[in-house]
C-alpha cells in the first residue's frame, strides 16, 4: 500500500464529507430505490465527488460505487465506494452513518476508510499497518470468550429468518447484544469498545472498507464459514476484535 | 417555570457532563445490577454531582435518581434524574446516550433536559416555552399519516411479547422503523428528524424529561391509552412529532 494511495483515500473522504455535511439534518426530498432504501442527494453528491478525484488521479483503476455502479471493473485495483453507509441513520439525523472507501486489489480489500463526517471521526486501515483513528493507532480489546462479549448487528430485518435464528444463538451466548450501528460498529470494534459484529446481506461496498480497519487493529473479519472476505463473498460477515472469539461465534452460527 | 429553575437544570447537565466525559471510551470495570443493565462509575459520579447541587440550591425539593433512589419523594417538586440513559450505547462507545433531568411538579413533568455530553448537544423543554436545542428554538415536522412516518424504538428486548406484536403493527404501517436510540430518539423528534417513538417498560426517570422536550417542540407524548404521562404512568409511551399521528398509532397499538 503506497503512501500516495493512503493520501488519496484521505482526499476522497474529505471530498465526501464536504459534500455530505450540508445535507445532514436539513430538509430534503427522498426517493425510493427498488430495494426500498432511502437515497439522498448527499449520497450522490458524495459519490460523484469521489469518482471525479479517482478519475483525475488514478485513471487506470476501476471504480465500484453504490450509486453509480462500475467502471473498469476488470482492473487489478478497484476503488469501492459507499458514500453513505447507514442511510437510515442519516435520514433520521443520527451522526453514526459513515462514508466507506476501499481499495480492493485482485479481489482482496487492501485499504479501507470509515469516515464519520459530522463527528469528524476517521478510521484508516491498510494492509501491513496499524489501523489509525483520527491519526492515532488503535487496537481491539481482549475478549476470549463469548460470555464476556458485547456484540452488535444493525437491524433484525437485514437477516433472513434462518440467519436471524443463527444470530439469536450467538446473542444468547453473549454478554450483551445491541442493534443499530451500520459501519460505525466495526469502527467500535477497532477501538476496543465492541467485541464482535455479525451481519448478513452486505454488498461488497458495505464490507470491503471494514476488513483492513478491523484486521489492522488486531481483529479478524471472515464470512460465516470462516473464510477471508473477498469480492466473491456472499455478504454474510463476522468481525471479531479478539481472534479467539471467531471459533465460538462460527460454531453457534452453524447451529 | 422560573428562569432560575432552568438555570439550575443547565448547571446540573454541565455537572453531569463533566463527570461523564472522562469515562467515555475509557476502560472501566462494569458491575451487574439485578436487572442486568450495566452500571458505570460515570453513572454514579454524574448522579452524585447533580444531587449535591440540588441539595445545595433546592433543599426542600425532592430527588428521584436512577442510581441513588428517592429523598423527599412527597415534595411538591421532585427532580428526576437519569445520569446515563442508554447505558448500552455508552458502554459500547456510541455517543448517543443522554443525561436526563426533569423537574416534576405534583406528578407532572414541567421541565426536561436531554443532554449529550460528548457531542455537546442539549435539548431543554419547559412548560409554556418553545423547546431549545443548543439554545435555538426547534420544532417537530409535519407528518400527518403513518405511511409517511419514520418511527423508532430502542430495542426489541425492551418489549414484552404482546407489546412487540403491537409495535410490529405500527411499524408495518410506517414508512420505516429503526432500532436503537434511547432518549436521543426523542431529541430527534423535537428536531423534526424522526416522526414517532414508541416504547414500553420505561421508568419515570426514563421518560419524565422527554415530555417537555417533545411537547415544547410541537409534539405530543402520551401513554398507550392516549393519556398524558405522569408519575403514575405504566411506562408505555408514544411520542409523536405531529399530533395527528397519535390516533393512528394508538389504534394499531390496541390491535
Amino acid at each position: 500500500m503506497s503512501p500516495d494511495d493512503i493520501r488519496l483515500a484521505h482526499a476522497l473522504a474529505d471530498a465526501a464529507g464536504a459534500a455530505i455535511r450540508p445535507f445532514f439534518r436539513a430538509e430534503f426530498a427522498m426517493e425510493q430505490k427498488g430495494d426500498d432504501s432511502p437515497v439522498t442527494a448527499a449520497d450522490r453528491a458524495a459519490e460523484a465527488a469521489m469518482r471525479a478525484l479517482i478519475e483525475a488521479e488514478r485513471p487506470e483503476d476501476g471504480i465500484f460505487g453504490e450509486e453509480y455502479g462500475v467502471v473498469r471493473g476488470e482492473a487489478r485495483r478497484v476503488w469501492v465506494l459507499d458514500p453513505i453507509d447507514g442511510t437510515r441513520a442519516f435520514v433520521t439525523g443520527r451522526p453514526l452513518f459513515g462514508t466507506l472507501i476501499a481499495l480492493v486489489e485482485e479481489g482482496v480489500p487492501a485499504l479501507g476508510v470509515i469516515d464519520q463526517p459530522i463527528l469528524r471521526e476517521r478510521w484508516v486501515g491498510a494492509r501491513g499497518q496499524p489501523t489509525r483513528f483520527n491519526a492515532m493507532p488503535v487496537s481491539t480489546r481482549h475478549c476470549a470468550t463469548l460470555d464476556h462479549a458485547h456484540i452488535g448487528s444493525t437491524a433484525p430485518q437485514a437477516f433472513a429468518e434462518a440467519e436471524l435464528h443463527a444470530y439469536g444463538r450467538v446473542a444468547a451466548g453473549a454478554r450483551d447484544a445491541i442493534w443499530g450501528g451500520d459501519c460505525y460498529n466495526y469502527g467500535l470494534v477497532a477501538l476496543g469498545q465492541l467485541d464482535a459484529v455479525i451481519e448478513a446481506n452486505l454488498k461488497l461496498y458495505d464490507f470491503a472498507a471494514l476488513v483492513p480497519v478491523v484486521e489492522g487493529a488486531g481483529g479478524v473479519m471472515r464470512d460465516w464459514q470462516g473464510a477471508p472476505l473477498t469480492a466473491a463473498s456472499d455478504g454474510r460477515v463476522v468481525a471479531a476484535g479478539d481472534p479467539r472469539l471467531l471459533a465460538p461465534i462460527l460454531a453457534r452460527l452453524e447451529g
